[in-house]
């Protein structure tokens, strides 16, 4: 996660099973006025839980990158609680993977966000 | 931009006619390993130039808010270069704004990515 | 079903607890060249599935109207078997309802096609 | 196109320059209840713009298929106007084409609805 996110404070809580568990703590970086984490932070973690649950399935492949991203929020998040995304894999093909994401404040059980992302993964031979 | 976007180096190039053009400066804090600019810099851009494009025909409305981004990440940004995105609008209503964008690596003719997003308006009494 | 999606030949096979499950019989009219159930189709009972789940929570509102579709084809469909559509609400609030959908050849475990859809609710005096 | 759509009355105006133009005449099977064009009938013509424009710039490749569709409907479209969609390409590459398209009631100037999507192109050596 330091190597490719590395703009970001992201942490893996759990992988495997075609589904991930990640974090991203939320302080005064990460907020807009009015106390709502941004936007562009959600999105940043939904394409993270991504990243980690397509790389438990495939290994290490640097090259996978996201090709479209599709979010939607629904609630306005706690300032003051970690984001939790959960990921699932809904397709992990040979060049494409497609995963759902939700994202919760850590704690609520009504999700603030949600995702559907693509990755592209590249051929054996280019990696 | 300062206020609502304190975590994003975006200035405005252009607002008005129902379109803005904003742009992103590059540096070592947007890159990713490999010399790519990261997806979520790239939807940060997206956002804000949907954000000042709505703004700039109905005016300084703080508590507009992005309710769906969906963006596609069509080709590799140039390191080097700022990411500049033009934002048109589809649709201005009293509710529901929706606008499009392509987000381009400044000099180069196709674009890296295109996003479409939609904001909620706030009800005139609620702001 | 019958008065409002008059074009279609869907069942419902299950409502209620914020979900819904309904089924298009596949015959000659839905399939495409080659033995695929044609995309449209496959749009067509995504949103049906999200229209029931949403009346199943709110109760009988005509003027519900879908935004936003967002769907994703993961594999090919089965020329021979229903398509089953299975949505869960993940948001239903006063002005905006948003749901899951994962689309199924029937008997088979993965799933052929993702959608993410908004529905706008019109407000109470408006009904 | 009546090869490939065999159930969607479509025609092509005009293709060429990595755009499209199609209309779908609307006529009683396309309404729902109250006058609307359906969805689906507009998701279906979305798709088909982008099929005849990717086409145009790589030829008769039958086995392209849409991986996403997102769309927004912004307004509600004529029940006596055929349905013109116009599509531009902003990527066509050789294993992923990406449009955007625009749909209006013939002769309005605000589009009814707004999609974007992608094509997975087969490797030459799968045709």
């Amino acid at each position: 996660m330091a190597a490719d996110f590395p703009q970001s404070n992201i942490l893996i809580d759990d992988v495997g099973d075609r589904s991930a568990t990640v974090r991203h703590k939320i302080g005064i970086d990460e907020l807009r006025p009015g106390g709502t984490v941004s936007g562009p932070v959600m999105m940043a973690v939904a394409d993270c839980a991504l990243y980690v649950a397509i790389l438990g399935e495939i290994g290490i492949v640097p090259l996978a990158v996201t090709t479209n991203l599709n979010i939607s929020f629904l609630r306005k998040p706690a300032a003051d609680k970690d984001i939790v995304a959960e990921c699932r894999l809904i397709k992990c093909g040979r060049s494409l993977a497609v995963g759902d994401v939700l994202l919760y404040s850590e704690g609520n059980e009504e999700p603030v966000a949600h995702a559907v992302g693509t990755y592209a993964i590249p051929p054996r031979n280019d990696r």
